[in-house]
């Protein structure tokens, strides 16, 4: 390609400060280094953690950034070293990477690669610890490792999975975050057997798409908690079928559900990031065995608590990240499952706008009735 | 027998009022009714619990009542309808029931069996609501289902383990509680398994019995955590390999085994009770993996707490009650290991005295270098 080894100039969204409104600039991208993948983004949609970060109350957010986790695009090139993808690959960037050669990859136990996280989290590239973006020379950080309200942004090879190039990258982005948290703290952090009875705790689009995990795998009760009457309609097409809107009760949510339940349900997810909720829904589960699942990430210097006695009697609280799904190994099988119409996608994205647009897009959604805007990259 | 269906009259150690001694008493206790099983107590042992509820800290405790509920007995006369022990079987009464037919039971996850807890809460048996045990018209509350500080007791058929008659009662009366909650704790619920790195934050009887359950696991390092360093001497039989003391350390304890162990452990378990323990043992666990069981009971009102991200990074939380072994089932299985030298008990006994020394034996208890005191019954 003719921009291999070069330096591209391109349109990003980059985040000078908290709170205040993205700018589009034309930024430099450098190539890609040592085990590094540059890629074209075709599409990005926008996640809340991409606003959280963007508010300024998380802790670890560094500015000025590129923000942006949830996409899909192709491979431009790749630096030395890199050898399971190549220019022209369809791909899916991953802020979870894989390594498979680390004390986590290993384990079996986790999807919690290890490999480049220093270096994400401190808003860099490992090979050299710096940025390959910037603008007239200005380095401008990286986010997550994955930066995707770029037109191109680089990545760590280990953070790429490659997939099906029939997938319409249009929607397929969408397997970058939301979708997999939510199916996967179903299907691999809770285990969630058939006949079950589960609770959801916010119906955005996680808490949709634990309730299609839980239908899928065979729930027979999934119940939907929000304090948003309205979400139910959309919510029973993905499983839903009991609404709980806390403020028709004048008890703690966790009693109506022990009350509606007769003791309790076998799972709890919490998909909001509130730490009350996060009790809540650890105190609904059944005794002797109810698993509550935390999903939601709450702000920063919260805490969670209870009293001992609700794990003493067979609670048991765990979380997820990604939905413990090993990335590069497998979202390329949930594009399969997409592509085979064994997972939706399509229904979760409510608003298609542009890269130049990405301002109103944050506005939608916080301002409800969004679950997923989609935003074309290039014109 | 002589005795069948009359009033026994016999000593019995009666707490009539929070932290006042125990008052050795002339007790009638009462025919067992429908599904009910009086027993003649050899030997009972004493547990943090009862000095627990004798301290007045436990909100449910009821006075006077007569404590007691680590013990071996033989069954003096079964009640109406009572089939599955006889009198002159030998047995363990079980605080924690096993009915096999309520939900609980049949859940086949968890041993939390729920078909007489109302009564056993409430200090009275399920038949009428009331108690086998008086003094001279006045009623003396049931503690746990089971009151093993009188040398007779009744207790619902549920609750009562029979054993291989050849078993020493004065050893396997702690089969009762503290070692199979221990041992239990690491089979059953936290399912350790070789290689893995424990760590235990408490050296008394059911951290000892957690350590002996985590080398018959397979465990390659069991980190032993108590403030009295001498404990360490005696917690090398039982199977620790390494001792820490939180009071060498500047930092905070979990630091110090997040430290030693390149991450944390793979399993930790609180067996103190006490909730800033709890939070330490969540803590030292291993991003990804780790996983804490709570055992100890902590004060009433309480509570635990954590940052959330603690649980999304991979840690999980859990805890147990009785090791989670199914009591009739496996308490048994438990006198048998015994029998074959698979599992220690003489190691825990420390003491030996009467029924009529018991306030000497709960100092003994509250002193240090106090394992486990068994209380001879009957002259």
């Amino acid at each position: 390609m003719a921009t291999q080894g070069q330096v591209i100039t391109c349109k990003a969204a980059v985040a000078y400060e908290p709170n205040k409104p993205l700018v589009i600039e034309d930024v430099q991208v450098a190539p890609p280094q040592a085990g590094e993948v540059r890629i074209k983004i075709h599409f990005t949609a926008l996640c809340h953690t991409d606003a959280y970060t963007w508010s300024g109350k998380d802790p670890e957010g560094l500015f000025p950034c590129i923000l942006g986790h949830e996409a899909a695009g192709i491979v431009e090139s790749v630096g030395e070293g890199v050898t399971e993808v190549q220019p022209g690959d369809h791909v899916i960037p991953c802020y979870q990477a894989e390594c498979r050669e680390c004390k986590f990859c290993k384990s079996g136990k986790t999807n919690l690669c290890g490999k480049v996280r220093t270096a994400t989290g401190a808003g860099v590239m490992m090979n050299d610890r710096k940025s390959r973006f910037s603008i007239n020379g200005k380095p401008i950080y990286h986010f997550m490792g994955t930066s995707t309200f770029s037109q191109f942004t680089v990545v760590h090879d280990v953070s790429v999975a490659k997939i099906d190039p029939q997938a319409p990258l249009d929607k397929v982005c969408l397997l970058g975050c939301g979708v997999p948290t939510g199916l996967g703290a179903v299907w691999n952090t809770a285990k969630v057997e058939p006949g079950a009875i589960v609770a959801i705790f916010g119906l955005g689009t996680v808490g949709l798409a634990v309730a299609e995990g839980a239908k899928s795998a065979g729930a027979s009760r999934i119940i939907g908690v929000d304090i948003d009457s309205k979400k139910f309609d959309v919510a029973k097409n993905f499983g839903v079928t009991e609404f709980v809107n806390p403020k028709d009760y004048n008890k703690a949510i966790q009693q109506v559900l022990v009350d509606l339940t007769d003791g309790g349900v076998d799972y709890s997810f919490e998909c909001i990031g509130n730490v009350s909720v996060m009790r809540a829904a650890l105190e609904c589960c059944h005794k002797g065995w109810g698993t509550s699942v935390i999903i939601g990430v709450a702000a920063s210097g919260q805490e969670i608590s209870t009293r001992p006695f609700q794990l003493v009697t067979g609670r048991v609280w765990k979380g997820t990240a990604f939905g413990g799904f090993k990335s590069r190994s497998q979202v390329p099988w949930l594009v399969d499952k997409y592509m085979k119409k064994e997972i939706k996608i399509d229904e979760y994205i409510t608003h298609n706008l542009t890269l130049g647009e990405i301002n109103s897009a944050f506005d939608l959604m916080h301002g409800g009735g969004c679950l997923r805007c989609v935003l074309k990259m290039h014109e």
